[in-house]
C-alpha cells in the first residue's frame, strides 16, 4: 500500500467554495491527512507553513487570486510540495518566477485545471492522439457563466463576486484569468497543440465591474494552420458552468460538455456519431486512463468532486515518487498566464494579433 | 464539530464493486473512520465484530445476498448499528425479523437504496409534496440494465454476475431483488404512497439463468386509485443504468433520469417546461433538502458517490443523535422484500394481483 | 412520369386537425388532386360518393370514429379505393368486414398509422430484420399524452374531446382505440413479430370520463418468447406526443422517440452507442427505404407531415400499379381492432391472459 | 379564399437539392402552380421568361450563385416578382442593384433564408422583442457543417460541391457567402439590432479548396455595445447542419438549436430553465406568429420545408396584397451581400475591424 501523505490548507475556509473541494477530493481516495491550515486569517499562514514543517508533504493553497503568488512562493521555499488555485498569480512575470522557483528546488507544483481530470476528457485527448479524427483543424469552446448576473444590485456585493471584480484582489483579468485559463487548458490539453498567438475582444457588460467579465478569442494552434474560437463569460445569463468543446479533425469531430461529463460524442462524415461512455467496456481500448480515473462502473455518474480527485491522485503519486505525472503543473501555470497576458495585450492594442510564447 | 464515529466493514474487498463506494462515500464527509473489517474470507466475521465491540459505531454489510441476513442479524444482536446492502435478505420473514431485532434493541438499521440519495429525487419528493403535481395517478418507472448481456458465453461466468444467477447465493429473485427494489423504493419515496398490490410477469432470458433478469410489474398505490408500471431487467442489452421515473399527477408531472442525475424536469399542461438543476438559487425554495444535500456549486456535476454519501451521511447523524432522518432504513428493506415475494408469488399464480401488505 | 391520382375527402373540413395533414401530406409529393369533398354536413356524403365516381380514384375518411365503417364501406362498395383513419371501425366485427370487402373487391384500403412512415422508423425495423439486435426478446413502449389534461372543466368541452369521450361517438374505447393502435403498430411493424396475447389493465382518470384514458398492457409477442410492455395515456400531463418505443435484442438494443425523429439510437453490449440520423451517408448501407422516404437533406429536420405523405406516397403507388406496397392497410386495420377488443376483455376479466387472434 | 398564384422556376432541376425544396413549399399551402420552368439548360431561361409573362405571378430562382443576379435581375425587369437563392448575388454591387431594380419597379424580392421561417425562431424573435431577455449584450452563433468532409479525394468532386468551391461560379466567398448570411441573418432577426462592423478570420481548410470554408466572425451590433461571435464551417467533420444560436441578455438567455428545431430554451439566473415548445397553449401569449406559422398539433414534429413554406407563404401574401410581410427581402438580400464584403475585406486587412454599412 501507497504511503498515506500529509497536508496543510492556507484558506479554503467557511464560505469558501473551494477548499471543502480540495479537502473531499483528497479524502475520496484517502490521499492524504489534513495535519493543519490556516483558513481564514491570511495574516498567521506564514507561523503555519513554520508549524507544518516536517509535519506536511504538500501545501493546498485556497485564497483569493492575489495572495496565491506569495503563499505559493513561501511554500515552495519552505520545501513543501504546493497545489495552488488558478489562476497560479497576477502577472505572467509571478507565475513564471514560482515555475523556477519549483524546478530549481525539485518541489512539485501542481494547479487544479479541474477539467482535465475528467476520465472522458482524457478520453477525448487519447482519441486525438491516437489519430482517430486525423489532422485537427479547429476548436471551438464555450465557457459560458452567468454568475455576474445572480448579482442583486440593490445590495453590497457578496464576498466572492466582490474580489472577482476587484482588480486589487483578481488583479488585471477577471474572466479570461478565471476561467478563460480552464478553457484555454482544455484546448492545449485535449488537441496537444500549443497555442501560438491569439487575437481578444474583452467587455466589461456587468454594471459596475470594471474588468473584463466577457471575451472572444481567436487563435492559432500548432504548426498545421489549426485555429480556435473561445467564448467565456460570467454575463451569460442562466448558464450554470457551460463548459462546451468541440474538436474538429479531418477524419472525425468530437464533443465533450462538462453539464454531462460522463459521456463524449465522436461524430464521423461516413459513420454513425458515437457516444463514449465512462468505462464501458471498450473504453479500455480507446483511452486506459479514462478507466482507470474512474471509481464507479459505467452507468453510475461522476463529477466534480471526483475529477479534482484525480488531479489530486497524479499529483499525489509525484509528491510520493517524485516523477511526471498526469497533472496540471508548472509548465500548465505558466502557459496560462501568457495567455492571459496576451490576451490582455491584444484587447488593448484594438484587438490585434499577440504571440503566445511557448 | 460533530463526533467523528467509527466503523467496521464486512465483504467489499477486492473485486468488489459496492465496497469501495461505501469506504469512498464515509470518507466524502469523514463521517467515519474503518476501524476493522473482514473483507474477504466470510468465516471470520464473526471474530471480527467481536474485536470490534466498544471500537466501531456500526458495521457496513457489503457481502453477497445470502450472507446479508445472518450477518447483519450478529451484528445488530452484537449491538452495533448496522448498514446493509440490499436485499436485506433472501426472505421476507428474515427482512422481517431484521427489523424486529432492530427495533427491539435500539439498533439503526440502513440500506443504501442509493437513488434516494440524489438530491434531484429529493427535490421530485417535495414537489410532489408540496401539491406542485397535484393528485398522483400514474407512475411510469424503467430501470434497465445490461449486465447480462456482456457475458462472453464461451468463457466461465465472472464472479458476480455468478452469484446473481445462482439461488443458493441470490435467493428466489435475481433481477426483481437487485435492482427492482431500487424502482420499489423510489417510486415509494417520491410519490409518498403505499404500493397496495402488484402484477408481476417475470422472465429468464439470459442463457443459462434460472432466476428472473426481466420484469414488467403493474402496481396500485394509495387510496386514491393511483398505478404503476415498472419495467426492471439485466438483459436490456446495451443499457448501463438506465433509471427513469415519470410521475403524472392531474396538475404537472415529472421526470428524473439517472443518466442525467442532477437535473429534474416538471411539464404541465399550460406552461413551459422547467428544469429544474441541482443547488441553483431557486431551489431553496422549492426543495431546502435538495440543495443541503449538495457539496458542489450548481452546474458542477455530483453523481453516485454524493448520492451515496447522503444515505450514510443521515444514517450517521441517526447513530449519533439515535433519532430520525433521511435514510432507507428496516421500514424500506422490509416493504421491499414484500415487493419481491408478492412479484414472485403474482408470477407463480400466472401473473395475479397478490396484496403487498403495510 | 407518373399519372397524377384524384381524391374525394369526407370530413377533415373546418376544425379539423387530421384533415388538413390529409391534403398537405398529398400535396408534399403531387400525388392526387381533390376533386370533390363533403367536410361537414355528414347527411350528403353519400350524394357526394356517387358525384365522384369516375373522376376520384380514392376517398380519404377523416371523419369521427363512430362513421368510419358506414363511409369507408360505402366507398369501397362503391369501387373507390380508401384511406380511412383510424381505428378502422367501433368493433373489430366491422373491420373484419372492411377488409373482406376490400379483399373480395380487389379495393385498395389504407390506414395512416402515421409513425410507421417515419424514415427512422422503417430504419428501425430494417436493422431488427437484419439481425442487428439479435433475437428480440423485449419491447418497452410508451405513448404519452396529456391532452384530457388541458381540458377547462368549468367549461363545457371542446368538440374534439367531446366525441373522444363520448362511447357513442369513440366506441367502446378511448385511448386504446385512439393511441394504442398506433403503439401496437409501431410494435408488430418495427420487430416484425406478432403479438399473441396480452394483459391490459385501463383506467380512466380524466374526470367525467367514462372510456378508458390511460392503460398499460403487458403482451406476448411472436413464438420465442418475447415479450412487450406498452403504457398509453391521454393523462400524462404536460406530455405532448411521447412515443417512445425501445427494441431490446440479445445483440442490440435501438430507441426511437417521435419528439426526436430524425434520429435512432443503436447500443450494443461492447461498442459505443450509435446514433443514426436520417438520410446519412451510411444509412444507404442500414437501411434504403429510410433514404428514399425522405425530401431534405441530413440534418434538416422532416416532421409529421413528411411521414404522413409517405403512408400516402404507397398508398398511391398500390392505387395506381394495384400491387403490394409497404403502407398500413386492411390487415394492420383488422390487427389493431383485435387488439382493442383483447384489451377491453382483459381488463373486463380483472387484467387476465387474452389471446389477439392473427 | 385566397387567389392562387402562379409562378414559373429557373434551375432547381434533377439533382439540385433546392429546387425540389422549393416546389414542396409552394405545394404545401396551395399557394401557387407550378406554369413554367427552365430547369437544366441555363441558356434558354430567357424565352422561358417570355413564355411565362402575363402567366405567372414571380419567378423562382434556384440556379448556382453566378446566374442569380443576371437571371434576377431579369425577372424583375420583366415584371415579376422573384424569389431568389442565397446569396443573392457575387457580388455586393451586383445586391444593390437587384434592390433598386425591385424598388424601383415594384417588384417582391425574396431571399428564402429559410431559418427565420421557423416558428420557434419567430418566438425568440418575439421574445427579445418583449423584453424578457432585457439588454442583449452577446450571441454565440454556430452554423457547424461538414460538407467539405464527405468529399472522397480519390474521384472527381461531385457537382454541387465543385461549384461550390469554384470561384466563378461561387463568388469570391464560399462558406461566409454560403451559410454565413444565414447565420448573419438568424442573428440580426432575432435581435432586431444591426451588425454595425465585423473582423473576419477566414480559413480554407479542404484540401484544394481556395476559397474561404471556415470562418470565425466577431461582431458589434446595434448601439448599446452587444457583441456577437459567429463561428461557421464547411470542414466540421460530421456535423450535418448544426445552426446553434444563443443569445444573451441582461435578464435571461435563449437557446435554439436546428436540429431539435421545434423546442427553444429559456435560461435565467433565478428561475428553472423553461422549454418552449411549438404550439403548445402558451405559446400564443409568447409569440402569436410562432404559433399561426404551424400546420401540425404540438408535439407532433415540423421541419424544413415546412419552415420554407412559411417563407413562401409571407411571400405570396406580399405577391398578392403588394404589401409588407414577414419573409427575408431585398434588405436582407443587400445586408447580408455587405456582411460578406466586410468579411473578406476583413480577412484581407489580417483580421481587422470593418464597417458593415446600414
Amino acid at each position: 500500500m501507497e504511503r498515506r501523505l500529509a497536508y496543510a490548507m492556507v484558506g479554503g475556509g467557511k464560505g469558501s467554495f473551494i477548499g471543502p473541494i480540495h479537502r473531499m477530493a483528497i479524502r475520496m481516495d484517502d490521499l492524504a491527512d489534513l495535519v493543519d491550515g490556516c483558513y481564514t486569517h491570511a495574516d498567521d499562514w506564514r507561523a503555519m507553513l513554520e508549524r507544518a514543517k516536517g509535519r506536511a508533504d504538500f501545501v493546498a493553497v485556497c485564497t483569493p487570486n492575489d495572495s496565491h503568488h506569495e503563499i505559493a512562493k513561501a511554500a515552495l521555499e519552505s520545501g513543501f510540495d504546493v497545489m495552488c488555485e488558478k489562476p497560479l498569480s497576477l502577472t505572467l512575470a509571478e507565475a513564471e518566477e514560482l515555475g523556477t522557483i519549483a524546478e530549481r528546488g525539485g518541489r512539485k507544483l501542481g494547479i487544479p485545471f479541474t477539467y482535465s481530470g475528467f476520465p472522458m476528457v482524457k478520453a477525448a485527448r487519447d482519441l486525438v492522439a491516437s489519430g482517430e479524427l486525423g489532422a485537427i483543424c479547429k476548436v471551438v469552446l464555450e465557457y459560458q457563466q452567468g454568475s455576474f448576473r445572480k448579482i442583486d444590485l440593490t445590495k453590497p456585493l457578496d464576498k466572492r463576486n466582490k474580489w472577482k471584480m476587484d482588480p486589487t484582489k483578481s488583479g488585471p483579468s477577471c474572466v479570461v484569468a478565471d476561467i478563460g485559463v480552464h478553457g484555454f487548458h482544455l484546448i492545449e490539453y485535449v488537441t496537444g497543440l500549443e497555442v501560438k498567438s491569439l487575437l481578444a475582444d474583452l467587455s466589461s457588460f456587468a454594471p459596475g465591474n470594471r474588468l473584463d467579465d466577457d471575451a472572444s478569442i481567436l487563435m492559432r494552434l500548432g504548426d498545421g494552420g489549426a485555429k480556435a474560437s473561445m467564448v467565456v463569460s460570467k454575463v451569460a445569463t442562466g448558464e450554470e458552468n457551460g463548459v462546451r468543446l468541440r474538436v474538429y479533425g479531418d477524419k472525425a469531430s468530437l464533443f465533450w460538455n462538462q453539464e454531462s461529463p460522463n459521456y463524449l460524442s465522436v461524430k464521423y462524415p461516413f459513420a454513425p456519431e458515437r457516444i463514449y461512455k465512462r468505462k464501458a467496456p471498450y473504453m479500455l481500448d480507446v483511452s486506459e486512463p479514462s478507466v482507470a480515473f474512474t471509481r464507479v462502473p459505467a452507468g453510475h455518474h461522476e463529477g466534480f468532486i471526483e475529477a479534482f480527485a484525480n488531479i489530486y491522485r497524479e499529483f499525489c503519486a509525484a509528491v510520493r515518487d517524485r516523477g511526471e505525472h498526469d497533472y496540471p503543473g508548472a509548465r500548465e501555470g505558466v502557459r496560462t498566464m501568457r495567455m492571459v497576458e496576451a490576451a490582455l495585450a491584444s484587447n488593448a492594442a484594438g484587438n490585434t494579433w499577440v504571440e503566445v510564447r511557448g
